[in-house]
């Protein structure tokens, strides 16, 4: 087994927040309707309506792929083009399950910094050939928020994406797999962060943020909610006992928890990555946003970390650590430790 | 909330044995790879390789539908046809999940008491169109075992209709949603129920015998499970954290308590038959095999009913009881005395 | 080649009518847009228009398959369910067509003489479980007409089947592969024959009756038609030079040619079944309403049509004669002789 | 209608060559069976057998987009990745149509020239992240011979790209709609320009050269023919008198005249070029290889274009204009004078 102290792999190789434990093992009690129709789940609703300060329909689901593919479907029709950055985590690491779920084809921009630029979605829009039967149809646009890369969107840009976006007739889906990472490096509310901003669907992940294969689609238009049961149905997407999902996704906005967790993650990184780059040859490949660190490295650290105990990804030459919500300070300071030595061979 | 002592709905309303849970608790010590990468995921798959007394190939999910649609998805090509039971689940109750996952078309057949029958399939696969462009192409063939009626096939009607099956050149899937009750009231070990009876791909389920969404795809031929992982992540079938999942399944399979509560399901069940059975009006419409009843009642008894506490499911003019594996005494008793006080007003 | 004087294999294996094939080579001439906007295609929709009695919107296609599995795709979703016979060709000889372009499920269901009855419709519609997402949800009825096995719905059938399909929330689909039999038979007009029936989308084959692969989806609901476009050119179905399509099409309806043409076949095969049905030990399979015959015949008979030069179709015991429009009669003569002889040995 | 003398817009605008149509009209006689089971099917198979020096398997169809998209759903499964340049026909101009047949995802990478560069692909190769579940499985390469702007690829690059397509475990498709015109100008055989380079299937148009919807897939692996017609019929590509189509592509490719009529377009097409491009402010947006010229023009030639009779289409901010195989000379002065006469008003 890994040692928790030097993993920096992913916040998904991490456990679960002890009250999302307790949560877990207090819907064990007694019995509940199956596929979603119980009062966990209807918990879960009212806590995400009063989270979002507006009703919401929120579905629970235990995978964030499937989370992205159900609210993707409730906006594309099968000759549909859904835009996205290409490096859009839907349009990379799933293997195909957008398109699978919406039979729409995904449509990918550039943009610096992993984001989408207005400019760029407002031109692909006008030449998307609306209305022209040899071309998939524009339907709707994704965000991912935060990138794949860790780098945030502000809510301002989000507002003006949005407006392009319904103003060609698309509709919005944000893909929110780090939410709470998102709101607690913006420092905004979660209202303001989508419907306010223009966003009509929601996938949000807790997954990563301390809780076990949790992950909620919300709605935010109801007309949207309506064909969403059978959709999930169809997609082997809703859980028989649905509220050990409710549960813990109940408990997960129940309070500030959640994002006292990302703040802490993001702060790890953010530290990490100044203490880092003040190194030689050490520089950032990405801007560091939240609880991630895109790096270059020297090949000597690379040969160093290569020699463990540390645990992270690689991506072609660069390097990816990722800051749990309970990474250990010994953990970083090792790391630190072990490419400071490498870096600076002398010291 | 419902009192679990007078529900009767199914085996997915209740919760979780408490050596599952444990199990899951323990999962959430350290770190370990996302997406089945990870020890519980290898142990989950020794573990099933003793059951099964030889090597298998195991993948976790947590839905029911989407492990029945990822194991036809192994077995039958887009064109393809799925021969199974008019009554069967992949049929009735997936919302068309295994045609989504599959492409292939289901082909339903009647059958006595639920259960496919040699002759039967015999002929349909002889009339089936093998080769011809104009028909779908017979490609696999579902075994739901238990039946969705609570019948059972013996493993010797398995073997008939897999050697059928085999012989024209399709390979087979057997749904069991309720494996455990089936190999308890069969007394047979889960390798003569299976693939010692020639069937290719097993879809376990936990979830209603004691787990928390847990269930299991399990390969024979382990050419078949070649391309599982990418059907899955594609399908939305794989779990981020999947190590809580695979942990629960590892557990469930370690001794025989899931042996035990299958077979006090199926006692509570058959005891309950006898004693309703002997009341006036009512009757089974289904052989009572495992821990579920069908049966038809006089009025009165369903009005009786219908004042509660009792929770149970109407279909049609039927009425189907499940006992789950932790169901309490007192609540059959409670059970058995309502509807013998409508059946034997003047007692 | 086969000798066509004995050919009853099939409508389609017949060539085009004189009239159809001026068409064609007259929409050589000069230049036109491709994929539909061409002014053939125009007058095709004024000649249907005219012919149906009210504005419709029809698509030039040379698949009936394409054609059946368009006009579906434009009634039912993904999740949805299709009513059914369980003869229809689009369940039994399209395979899989129609599920592939609509996502839905095919429901079949019994019915005497080939036809769907009411009762049977209305019981399976109630049963089918509409917002119920773990069953697919009821979204159209298809009705075969003529069906598969040359039998005919009256006018008045169709009536009550669409009324209580649309009474369910269901669209209606007509497969008119031989719509130009079913009108000749019945002596009513296209227009009392669909939409004023109820029929909302309407499949008409020209090709079995003197076109080359020439076929249309006609659409009865404007709303239905606006997605069509975008269908067709996803599915594979929009003609390049779809005025080569549209000319026939055209040319078809233009004057009552069609109708003779199929009132003639029609006849043929009355003729046939009369004389055939004298003869000991051959009975009809399925009464004659159109231009086909399905007989079960002595074994002598299969015996002597099978030294030739006869061309038919065997379905298990069965033997299918089907009459072309352009049948010459010393074919006739000459199937019958040879039918009599084996039947009546010692004449 | 649009006068032939001046119509630029596409090669799918004209009519048929004559003794494509002589061809057609001489398959109407007698009857034949359907769905491909033929003697015309039968000799297109031997000629093109011939002309590709070695046995192939071909299947006629209507529709390119059609034929495309069953050559792609042989090659990649519904998890798979095809590759293909950004500005493809498939990638842009098809409505998603390979990826409802295939259920793949495209993967669009740049390229100079519209054409595909080897480093480019093996690059992408490289990083596709074969193996890897949450990423598209790499299957096929697409090449559009000629591009989509008229561009060629020469049979040495082809060779070098099916190379390094092979080398990474994919097959390799092309799109020939405009075959013709690629081996005219090329001067090749039509082996050396597919299986001889490494092509594995091949989508061949002939519409677009003097055929009325007629195209071919052929196939140069036998192993990958087998599920074809399957395919085909569940995706409404199967004609019921398939003989039509395949009686023009038997005599479409019967002697060298496909040849001479790509060879005057292609001719044409240049020669337009080399006089335009001597006018001030006109200049070429891609390279004129075959019978297509894309231009930017200055704004009083778009506006002197405008006016009339021409007609050809504009593409943003470019004009493109095709010269058909029967294009007349007195249309190409016509249209030289226009823009002549715009671009120098002076003279």
């Amino acid at each position: 087994m890994t040692e928790p102290l030097y993993d920096f792999r992913s916040d998904n190789v991490g456990g679960a927040a002890p009250e999302i434990l307790e949560a877990l093992l207090a819907a064990n009690a007694g019995t509940a309707a199956p596929y979603g129709d119980d009062d966990h789940t209807r918990e879960m609703n009212q806590r995400f309506t009063a989270l979002f300060e507006r009703p919401v329909r929120v579905f629970p689901l235990s995978s964030g792929t499937g989370s992205n593919s159900i609210a993707l479907a409730a906006l594309a029709n099968p000759f549909g083009a859904i835009f996205c950055h290409e490096t859009a985590h839907i349009n990379v690491y799933e293997c195909g399950a957008p398109e699978f779920f919406t039979g729409a084809k995904l449509v990918a921009l550039p943009g610096r910094d992993y984001r989408l630029e207005p400019a760029t979605l407002d031109e692909a829009l006008a030449l998307a050939g609306a209305g022209n039967p040899t071309r998939v149809q524009p339907f709707a646009l994704n965000l991912t928020q935060p990138t794949d890369f860790g780098t945030l969107y502000s809510t301002r840009e989000i507002a003006e994406l949005c407006a392009i976006a319904h103003r060609h007739g698309l509709r919005v889906h944000m893909d929110g797999a780090r939410f709470a990472n998102a709101v607690a490096a913006l420092g905004c509310t979660p209202a303001e962060l989508t419907w306010r901003a223009g966003v009509d669907v929601l996938a949000l992940g807790a997954t990563k943020n301390g809780a076990i294969n949790a992950e909620a689609v919300v709605v935010f238009d109801d007309a949207l909610a309506r064909d969403i049961p059978f959709r999930m149905k169809r997609g082997g997407q809703v859980l028989s006992k649905a509220r050990f999902v409710s549960a813990q996704l109940a408990r997960y906005v129940a309070d500030d928890r959640w994002l006292e967790r990302a703040r802490r993650a993001n702060a790890l990184a953010l530290d990490l990555s100044r203490r880092l780059t003040a190194l030689p040859g050490v520089t950032l490949v990405a801007p560091v946003e939240i609880n991630m660190l895109f790096l270059r490295l020297p090949d000597a650290v690379v040969a160093a970390l290569d020699r463990g105990p540390f645990r992270y990804y690689k991506l072609g030459r660069d390097a990816r650590f990722v800051c749990r919500h309970d990474q250990e300070p010994a953990g970083i300071e090792a790391l630190v430790d072990c490419i400071r030595g490498a870096a600076l061979p002398g010291c």
